[in-house]
């Protein structure tokens, strides 16, 4: 029973994912890279050109689900395609980044790397307003961090 | 002669480095996790309380410079991090972030990753204006970062 539902949550993943479609092949995408764990091809929507997302081939939300093996090969992916990017077209440094949940701005619920080629005045922003912890306050977020580790 | 160089250039690394005085115990931190290949502390400039990083407890510069080990070790304890937080803290999703040289808003150069948990209305902004390719113009973009990997 246990198992139907898992096949039967799977199937439901690959028919409204949009990256599910990409991996089946049902939507077409400019391929980097593939193996038999993640797809790596170009963002359309790109904060500067070149902008690569890796992508799990299984159906994955977040981090938080992807196994050690498929996070391992995502990662040495990463640096591959950051390495070949920078030599092709001459960004000075780039961004790895993954959004968890919408909160965090995840727009494609199917877990996902960004690499962003960056350059001097480009006009991407990453940064953010640095928050203040009153005193003796980090401490009390250690502890509570520490307690679920 | 190569030998004494790379000694040179470590222990330039480690005097100068604020992350590599972490590293050794020169410069307290609210550690969360230690093993023999990272270190794990709360940013005390964080996008939102609880913000951890993940540092090498070598000095590597970028992501370019982590040998696979590390790299994978790095992120399996981002997903614990992550995991733990959002237990200890509640935020509904976080960002990874990895910011490789200055132009992409690296501000130390020794190599760390970002857990940064997010909250509804939090006003932390990791999004971009999304460019456009010109027609045929990521094929350009895929067949040139092709050609290096």
């Amino acid at each position: 029973m246990e198992e139907q539902l898992q096949a039967v949550k799977k199937e439901d993943s690959d028919n409204d994912c949009i990256f599910c479609k990409i991996v089946k092949g049902d939507v077409p995408c400019a391929k980097l890279l593939e193996d038999d764990k993640i797809l790596i091809f170009l963002d359309i929507a790109p904060a500067n050109k070149g902008h690569a997302l890796i992508i799990t081939k299984d159906h994955y939300e977040t981090l938080l689900e992807i196994p050690d093996d498929v996070l391992d090969d995502m990662m040495v992916k990463a640096r591959k395609i950051a390495r070949a990017m920078s030599s092709a077209i001459g960004n000075e440094g780039f961004n790895i980044l993954m959004n968890n949940k919408k909160v965090a701005g995840q727009l494609v619920p199917h877990a996902h790397v960004h690499v962003i080629p960056r350059f001097p005045g480009d006009g991407v922003s990453l940064n953010w307003v640095p928050r203040k912890y009153n005193e003796n306050e980090i401490d009390g977020f250690k502890e509570k961090i520490k307690s679920f580790l």
